[in-house]
């Protein structure tokens, strides 16, 4: 089940430089949703969400038969986005042995005396599985372009004094993702697109559900005053990495539900655009496995 | 939900070496299922997976709120007997953010060059997280003792020449396990006792269907012939490891169904035994957050 290909092709960010996040509606919905009665909406939305994950069952069964391709999956996006509750909602079903989710948290001193991609690397999916990068290497483009001050501690020979910097990360990042691509792996950004004003609300029922307190700090609270930089660094970053071969999806992210269902879909779409089959046995395979089965058989 | 924890307690294998295989019947039942008739044992038997694995789910959510210990679940069996499909329906359902299957093939060359646990630890799971080795450390006693030859091909600087040899590695494997429980990780393993006749079947039933064909080899089949010494190093090896801190658990694995019911009804016990709590915030946190909502609330 598809929830028309052709409506959420608008969500996909390809190269051009002409990428402005501002024009991004945050409760965006695809055509199907949108045209229905607002009380429906949730209910077929969620219809879609449950059979995109039979459909990611079996697509994901296939790509492991098929053995050539991995997929990476990269969610980026404010706190309390929803990135958490789409791997959780999306991808539980799938086989846990063909999906492996990654998070990264503050890099160890042995990591940042490495490049900047060295520790995202030894967490890409083998062939035949689907890896999930809970951030990425994008956080070096972000986070730290908006808090510059965190390389002062990372013993580099450039020190960020300018665009060129970042432009030498950004080209770093796509040279990487190219040959990814090249090399069989699939690579899938995800950019959850929050709204400000949701954002807060998020928050405020965070601090309401003592199950959930423990889960964030003020810290947490307090980057919203950095707030239109990181949208100056997102912004940026997609223009920049937005590539043919690895484009960025902005996904409206207001509404929880919706969101899950359009990331769900994309996904299962991408497998199955792939040209996957189960391995042929060759015809001495064959004859050898014929050739097992009279002995099973024969054993009385 | 759990299906009397008592009589599953006849399945765990402890410390003593008095454990004999030969007495472990693969078709047994648990009282709850065993006393049922027979036609009404299956259907009782997919509630009790279902409701294990809603368990799970919320299991799995606390051990990793509460951040101190990691789970890992080690599966161990002949070929046929389950595995796959075990982590596939027990576990399909927990977050995969909190779940992490590890399989194990022909080492590399760069493995080898290391000790035989090397391989294993870099797999071990995270506080919070439940690891499943597919296959494990377990082989190194088991598919290695039956073909010794495994190691002419390996740099070691002792030839394994009797029984030495292996108590030297079920040593080393307790005393790592002991090392991992000393330090919060749980470990379950599981040996899926499946019989000579049961493995035919499912053989014979595999080489009938051609999305399945393609797994396996004549070679695999063949295997068979040594299934003596296979049920020898089984239970040698189940003999010397089944420890206090880390026992066997021996699941009748004849029937798929009752199996993957038994296998999650003990993970789900094990995690829920353990003194998980949600992180409580120290009264300066709360102040703080206290704070950081007035800010928010403030924004306008």
């Amino acid at each position: 089940m598809s929830m028309s290909a052709q409506s959420l092709a608008q969500l996909r960010v390809g190269p051009g430089g002409g990428f402005n996040l501002a024009e991004h509606d945050t409760r965006w919905l695809p055509d199907g949703l949108a045209s229905l009665k607002k009380k429906a909406r949730r209910s077929a939305g969620d219809r879609l969400l449950a059979a995109n994950k039979l459909d990611l069952e079996e697509a994901q069964a296939l790509l492991y038969a098929d053995g050539q391709y991995s997929v990476l999956i990269v969610l980026q996006a404010m706190d309390a986005a929803g990135k958490d509750g789409t791997i959780k909602h999306v991808m539980s079903g799938v086989n846990p042995q063909g999906c492996r989710v990654s998070g990264f948290k503050v890099p160890s001193a042995l990591e940042v005396d490495h490049d900047f991609l060295w520790r995202y690397e030894k967490e890409l999916p083998q062939r035949g599985q689907i890896g999930i990068f809970n951030r990425s290497y994008y956080e070096d483009v972000l986070v730290v372009r908006v808090h510059p001050q965190i390389l002062d501690a990372q013993p580099l020979p450039e020190k960020p004094d300018g665009e060129a910097f970042w432009q030498g990360r950004y080209d770093d990042i796509n040279n990487f993702e190219e040959h990814l691509v090249r090399n069989g792996t699939v690579v899938l950004k995800f950019f959850l697109n929050l709204s400000k004003e949701e954002q807060k609300r998020r928050f405020l029922a965070r601090l309401d559900t003592p199950d959930k307190n423990w889960k964030f700090s003020a810290a947490d609270i307090r980057e919203r005053g950095y707030w239109d930089d990181y949208m100056d660094a997102f912004g940026r970053c997609i223009n920049a990495t937005a590539t043919e071969v690895a484009p960025w999806w902005v996904i409206p992210a207001d509404r929880k539900w919706a969101a899950r269902a359009m990331v769900a879909d994309i996904i299962t779409n991408t497998i199955n655009s792939l040209d996957l089959h189960y391995p042929q046995l060759s015809a001495a395979e064959r004859k050898d496995l014929a050739r097992a089965r009279t002995e099973l058989e024969a054993e009385g």
